[in-house]
């Protein structure tokens, strides 16, 4: 079972269905987050586009930067499908296993560029206070080096995982075992 | 100024033109979030396109019962954006000024139906605590006539408004003033 | 029913008889909180003395100032009686409606003079955690021009509100629909 | 110093005069909250007419339930002041002073009666989230042999603490030097 | 009972024999927390051996300064037992009844030095949020004049005490009775 | 470096000489626990004593099961030296790496047997908030099959694990960098 809730797959796409034969090409699975939403095909393209784009279009932020702030969010809010899958990102990315436990664990405890600090130190405060979220906490990112477009991106890739942590955790989702010895 | 970041305006598509034209001509204004995304036509779409089928595709929640939804997650976040945008839209839905204003403050003071007030709890549990949330919680639910097509919708609109909420403070999204008068 | 408790009027003073006589007029209706106290005189008078100095007596906050910490203290406890009629008492003496929503929703998303967002800033502190309140709090009251007697009556509406609001909750009180759409 | 604030003491009436006296008689001393509000005699008045009121009128709670009410709110919001004249007051009025030493630490490590349990459980939910209060509370209270005016009696007295450990606080409200030996 | 296990006393070897002589000798009675491990020699061997080299070895903190750290922990921790035996050790040592209350009630709220400030502000922040523990925290210990060894010493109670009020709290450990009215 | 304290190792007792010399033969490492504790040997006697009574005396708790409560615990304090050290050992000794992660990650997405849930529930709760366990708590390890001594243990060995993270925490102890790979 890939989530606790008995639903029947949809009717793909033929867009979504070429997708899920790419992944299987390229990562020997289909990630279980996509099965996950694969109930309904307009959800499933919804979700896979705004994910794509934020992960994977170009931006300010590195790919391995972006997977870290996955990794980071969904450590404070205990995301055992996130962890997992991005925790693999992060050490394949990275080439640094030991980065992607440090994410997954307590990313105050890695030794960190003033950079990457001041990113996740953002989009964890987002992440467990947004109210308490303003100008200062913006300030922050400008002195460390971000322009506008990559507070954008850092903001927004904080606020999606939050979305994505919830909907895992609501709906039990499994991650694919794969992930689990990728890049140790 | 519709959020704190000095990002221009993108190019937009002639979809997302005529999505902006049809905006004013019903509502009379575009919503800021819309402006707000604005500086990159590929979000923009991908926001809008996640936003629609969630809050306006057909599912076993009325458009009231999303909103609802929105309405306490967002007091839960304190954010002053979605609070106003989508306390409109309660007193607008369901004709009942005093029932946006309880969503906004507490929804526990509230009248509640079984049926809604489990899908509220289910909502703000999963805000609050996403890592507490398990069979117990789904159970419930259930227990309150809900299918395993609404659960996921439950959890996708209070997962959404999770990531729109943690975005508008990010930013500072400001709302459209429009929303404050509205179904007073 | 005003409150949850089903505690039948008592009988009243001369003096309470016509302070309700003097709500009924000048507002239209009697604030059902006096009338969830009016179960029992003395309480009736105790709390009104106290209220009534604290909000209308002679003090370095105006009465608007005074109504702004209410409401913000209020929104820390989720208090629907409190907010209902004090975000209409904010509406009401600043004549901007959109100034009572953001001290309910976020006083943070507010655009605060520095001395407003110091008074609330105590004031909200004061609240949520009042065994950290210390030296370095008053300070900054002090900082932003306010003198001990200020700091005390700051510091005597906040704490007053934190009895009311717990008050509210306890019994159910429930506000008089009137003033939703006050100031609007 | 009473406080932290340099208020000069105002002009008292004959009244506060008068129970100011009878402190000095019957305690040896005139309790610092009194000197801490005499700046102002109107507030005086209201505070210690709300106050005597509250733990002294008749109630269905003994003195000693107020007490104990008191001492646990306080021990939550960690009042100095509080917990040091209200813990002299328990020990006193209870012959117990473990039972007072409970109170002030935690008072589910004492071995309580089901109705103080309750009472007290109430008292502290009230006091950390009052937000979540309502019927089911309500009803637990009832279910140990509560009637409604015991209710709002138990609810006036915590919420009442709630805002004394705040003012306290707020000011550095110094505790009388003599209730620390007092009933050991 | 000395807790709520019913666990039978185990057979002592002769240096716990005489050690709990030593106890009943120079106190007048036996720690309850040593018969509540003396259900297994090995565990009060090792219990005892790291409690006394922690509190009662050379170090750079005085054996009060020891005592203020396991007060201030269990404070936080609401710990009934350690609060009741270090609580006197705190009046005891410090001859100073009022400053034994102060570290049991809320340490903030005592005129402390610098130095015994920074102490146990580092002491409270290990208790509550270790994971936010870092580089500045140890700085500022440093800044108070502590060398590394006092910093190990300063973490080495505090975290014994987070596990020691643990423990006490699980098993429901009774304070000896004569701890109450010691020092007053 | 071991750890953030510049403390020069200390003269260790043949015993300590010998202990290292068995880690070094049977791990192919020291753990760096013990190198951060021999700055004193009487430091390193007492921690290494209570630990291998705790994680290896003969108890009704399995090996295991006693690392599967200390990865638990350490997920909830975020410490990362325990993570790493522990999560290794649960892997090692189950088999089974995704249980290893489980734990670390959140473990109330493990699949565990009634047992194993109720010996986390019960070290997560003690964990989290010591002051709110009581007989309810102890009912619920007896329900699951656990006697007076199992529920010593299961306590002593969180209680531990609050200490040692917070210990980790303070000094910034790095972990072996040979776990990372161990098992998976």
């Amino acid at each position: 079972m890939v989530t606790a809730l008995p639903l029947p797959p949809g009717t793909l796409s033929a867009e979504n269905q070429a997708y899920f034969e790419k992944c299987q090409e390229k990562l020997g699975f289909i990630p279980n987050v996509l099965l996950a939403y694969a109930h309904d095909d307009a959800k499933l393209t919804a979700f896979a586009t705004l994910y794509n784009d934020l992960m994977l279009a170009p931006s300010g932020l590195s790919k391995l930067e972006r997977e870290m702030i996955a990794v980071a969010v969904s450590s404070v809010n205990r995301c055992y499908y996130c962890l997992t899958a991005h925790g693999a990102a992060v050490r394949q990315l990275s080439g640094d296993p030991v980065l992607g436990e440090l994410m997954a664990m307590n990313y105050r405890a890695a030794n960190l560029s003033v950079r990457h600090r001041a990113m996740l130190d953002f989009a964890v405060k987002l992440t467990e206070t947004p109210h308490l979220v303003g100008e200062s906490d913006r300030n922050a990112l400008t002195a460390a080096g971000f322009g506008p477009r990559d507070l954008w991106d850092i903001a927004a890739v904080a606020s999606f995982f939050n979305m994505s942590n919830r909907m895992a955790s609501a709906v039990d989702m499994r991650p694919n075992p794969q992930y689990h010895a990728q890049a140790r």
